[in-house]
């Protein structure tokens, strides 16, 4: 299954019919049906049993689709961007993370999310469920991070950290790297020297953090609304 | 384990032991060290193998400690309440979501989250954990969420919507319960009347909807900034 990912459910697999991503099979029980417009995609009715086999879920519902992981621009050694909001997930190692900040950047505009390699595959089952839909429409990558600040030198690289410029009063860019670190660690050590902003999410109470996937929304919110 | 909860790994443990729950027994390696401040509290020395039979992780860190449920104020039929921000969650079912929110809480120093009776277990390991320290600050109750209300009609109820009074330009109180519904459902009919202020975050692209996390992340970071 190189360069292939799974895709489980009836909501999800229509939403994956109507994207872009190339879908290889369908596994489908005999009451469920989707139209395809490819037909390079082939569509195999199987059993309750069968189905079970293939899906990671006890209890598959109705269809698990096999798509191909697309390939944006981690080929690329040095990626100009053109100005806007992206997103920069650096070492994020939890899946349901992950896919909830990919979700919040499609409710907030935001095109594109760039992972570190060193961070969660995904294409992961628990990525590509948290992430609903957006996984189809958000351009998602891996990619040398500092390679990428490098190449990006005209926009702004914001880090949230526990001090830092207080997000609510502090002038945000229409254009920038909206950067999130680790959810134990935060930001990496070499990352450090391209974050040209440091923000941070006022405390009230007494939590030592945020969830990455709540602080990561909070602070798109923030650069949308102003 | 009736009226108990597992508290997992040692810095949760340790956050456990400077809280006011009370906690009956400790299961810890030989080579951890706890200090307990209450007579009660049994501390006993396992061995690697015991312990992964205690704990829900297939690698436990260190200890694992049994504590009490604590009992706020589920059973008081009409709890008045002063005035202040609060958190109502109504039918919410998972669980990362309801420990993510009481962390969440906490950090914005939000004191109380009521839950609807038919919440997710909120002292189900995976809340424990999501929740990281907060759940032993942040006064959590299960409730009769229409009695509530009812109870504290002063208080203005504001609930997420699809559609609604945009949150980064509407007025919204000091005091309010900020309502958060089922992650697939929303907030339930019953419930519906007693909403005071149908609130929305403005969606630039074109996700469905929000993580519900993340959306009450959203939405009490616009209460604490105003």
């Amino acid at each position: 299954m190189y360069g292939k990912f799974l895709v489980e459910g009836d909501k999800l697999v229509r939403e994956l019919l109507t994207s872009h991503f190339k879908v290889d099979a369908i596994y489908k029980l005999h009451s469920a049906n989707y139209e395809v417009r490819n037909r390079a995609t082939e569509v195999i009715t199987v059993n309750d049993l069968e189905l079970r086999k293939i899906s990671t879920h006890e209890n598959p519902n109705l269809v698990v689709a096999v798509a191909e992981i697309p390939n944006f621009n981690s080929q690329i050694p040095n990626p100009k961007l053109e100005d806007g909001l992206h997103i920069v997930c650096d070492n994020l190692s939890d899946p349901g993370n992950a896919g909830t900040i990919i979700r919040t950047a499609d409710w907030f505009g935001i095109e594109k999310v760039f992972f570190s390699e060193n961070s969660v595959d995904i294409y992961n089952p628990k990525v590509v469920s948290a992430a609903k839909g957006s996984l189809f429409r958000v351009k998602c990558s891996y990619i040398d991070l500092p390679n990428l600040f490098e190449a990006n030198r005209h926009i702004k690289a914001y880090g949230t950290f526990m001090s830092g410029e207080d997000i609510y009063t502090t002038k945000l860019n229409k254009s920038g790297f909206i950067v999130i670190g680790n959810e134990a660690n935060g930001i990496s050590p070499e990352l450090l020297p391209f974050i040209t902003d440091r923000i941070t999410i006022p405390r009230f109470g007494k939590a030592e953090s945020l969830n990455a996937a709540v602080a990561a929304g909070i602070v798109m919110s923030e650069f949308c609304r102003k």
